[in-house]
């Protein structure tokens, strides 16, 4: 294998988020799914807008929240991502490079503008997404930088990827390409309803192309369409090296071939907004891995960032990840 | 004098902010003023913006801060400011009038964007601002709604209007309006440079055309040329009918013909970012004033929205500031 130039490349959907408080009774009057995240049009994305709160414009994106963390714990981190040469481009551009990470798609010029998503935070500090795909529409194969996967330690894919039509072939091409290079190629699930309109596509490039999984207990239920976590557990064993499957405050499963290992939850002195939670515990974990780390070092370091990202608003790091690391004996 | 449909009309630059965390070494190599807020052209914004940390984008503005913590107050706040028909003024817009406050002003179709601050935070919570005017630079008289100001009990004014070149006229032009009408007017002197740039012109605002003015201790120094903070408040005491001085962490001074009241400042868990303080004291001791509560109630309201805004990033309020109100027995 041929020394590496990062260490995590994350192929997603490259968004701006837009942050707002609602309450309980706004979701229900909308019949919003608390938690989930839905697909809008233009045209719904402008309605809740103007119904929405004040909000806060932040760079978002859940594969590209990981990469930002990756960089922050002082990992070498790339990111593929379609944006339009709009502000909300600009600003996506401006945060990922500012964060250290490798981000050389050109914007687009032509068609819908940059992605965003709208994020209502209830008090329960729960997120509720509402994402208006725009430029992410049109990420395809040709979109792959073939150099910078081969670069890669991880290539990590976001299962919102399925999403948009054509992006499924260019991640099962991603993960030939990482393969074929002798890396190795991550997952993460996304989101329940997102598994749900694409379950036999998920499960056979789980089965056939992906080392490292990363699901939350409803994600890996749905793909095996079980409502018994340990049955859901099992099931994934024989088919990635690793599967990380995340169960919020109740801490986290390394299920190998080897064991499960259980990893606890980081304290946090209030929840604020959980947003970006299974983004940043998966920067903290493909950290730990592409560092040689025990497996339990990278939950526990996966635990750590997602802890610093729920203790305030947004899903990019505030404060750095190595420091946080080094203050715990993990790094 | 008539009923009014508006407590407080603010009037000043319609901006967004531009969030970002910087060390003290940065501001250095920049040879920026610690604390200060400094004009950039857009060619100096870009460059600026390319050099600094991830940002988070919210709606700012000085003396839109206030009207919006008027809102959440509980109070009937309207604003007047410009911007331009593209995205950052769409944040704008949709942020004030999300918080509560009447804003009718049509966005600019031609001209300069919207205009934007570029915000660095540094470890000690202070922030030091670049402002690009955009769209704000052609305010004018033109813009002033006058049945909105004879609308308003108190319009209130930002020091910062001083800059575009063409609004000196519209704020004094609005005094009279409102004056006319039988309402008070307020200015607040936003920025020591700003006073030294503009003090032959402030001086002869507040002497002539000023009811209640609001400024810190370096401000008021600057404008009245001297470096003994009692000089300053004594020299201000003849012109104003109230002049609150405000001074950061030993709260504020309220100095009328009857005699100076001395406010504490409201305890603060931690102080994250200053941005907006005193802007949301302003929108406390304003809102207390409309509602005839007596100057020591204005001031402890002053100082406890100033307490919420410096708890958290951004110059908008999170939390109700009038159910923190009725939480501290001031409502």
């Amino acid at each position: 294998m041929t020394r590496t130039d990062h260490d995590v490349l994350g192929i997603g959907n490259a968004i701006v988020d837009v942050i707002a408080h609602a309450d309980d009774a706004f979701l229900e009057r909308r019949s919003l799914v608390k938690g989930t995240m839905r697909i809008v049009g233009a045209a719904d994305a402008d309605l809740l807008y103007g119904e929405m709160g004040p909000g806060v414009e932040m760079s978002g994106g859940s594969v590209a929240n990981t990469v930002a963390g990756v960089a922050s714990f002082g990992g070498r981190a790339a990111y593929i991502g379609r944006i339009r040469d709009d502000l909300l481009g600009r600003v996506f551009r401006h945060d990922i490079t500012a964060a250290g990470v490798t981000y050389r798609v050109p914007a687009a010029s032509e068609g819908p503008g940059t992605a965003r998503c709208l994020i209502l935070v209830t008090p329960d500090a729960q997120r509720t997404m509402n994402t208006y795909l725009g430029a992410c529409v049109e990420l395809g194969r040709e979109d792959l930088d073939r150099a910078l996967i081969e670069s890669a330690a991880i290539t990590y894919l976001e299962g919102y990827l399925f999403d948009p039509p054509k992006a499924k072939a260019a991640l099962r091409e991603a993960a030939e390409i990482a393969h074929a290079a002798g890396r190795k190629v991550s997952l993460s699930l996304s989101d329940p309803f997102c598994v749900e309109r694409h379950r036999a596509d998920f499960r056979a490039l789980v089965e056939d192309q992906i080392d490292v999984l990363f699901a939350n207990e409803i994600e890996i239920c749905s793909l095996y369409e079980t409502e018994d976590f340990e049955t859901a557990a099992r099931a994934v064993r024989g088919h990635c090296e690793i599967a990380v499957l995340t169960r919020s405050a109740k801490g986290s499963l390394v299920v190998t071939a080897d064991g499960i290992l259980e990893i606890a939850a980081a304290p946090v002195e209030r929840v604020v907004d959980t947003t970006g939670a299974g983004d940043l515990y998966a920067s903290g974990f493909l950290h730990g891995l592409t560092q040689g780390r025990p497996l339990e070092t990278c939950g526990r370091l996966g635990s750590l960032a997602a802890a610093e990202i729920i203790g305030h608003v947004g899903a990019r790091p505030e404060a750095s990840l190595k420091e946080l690391a080094q203050r715990a004996g993990l790094a």
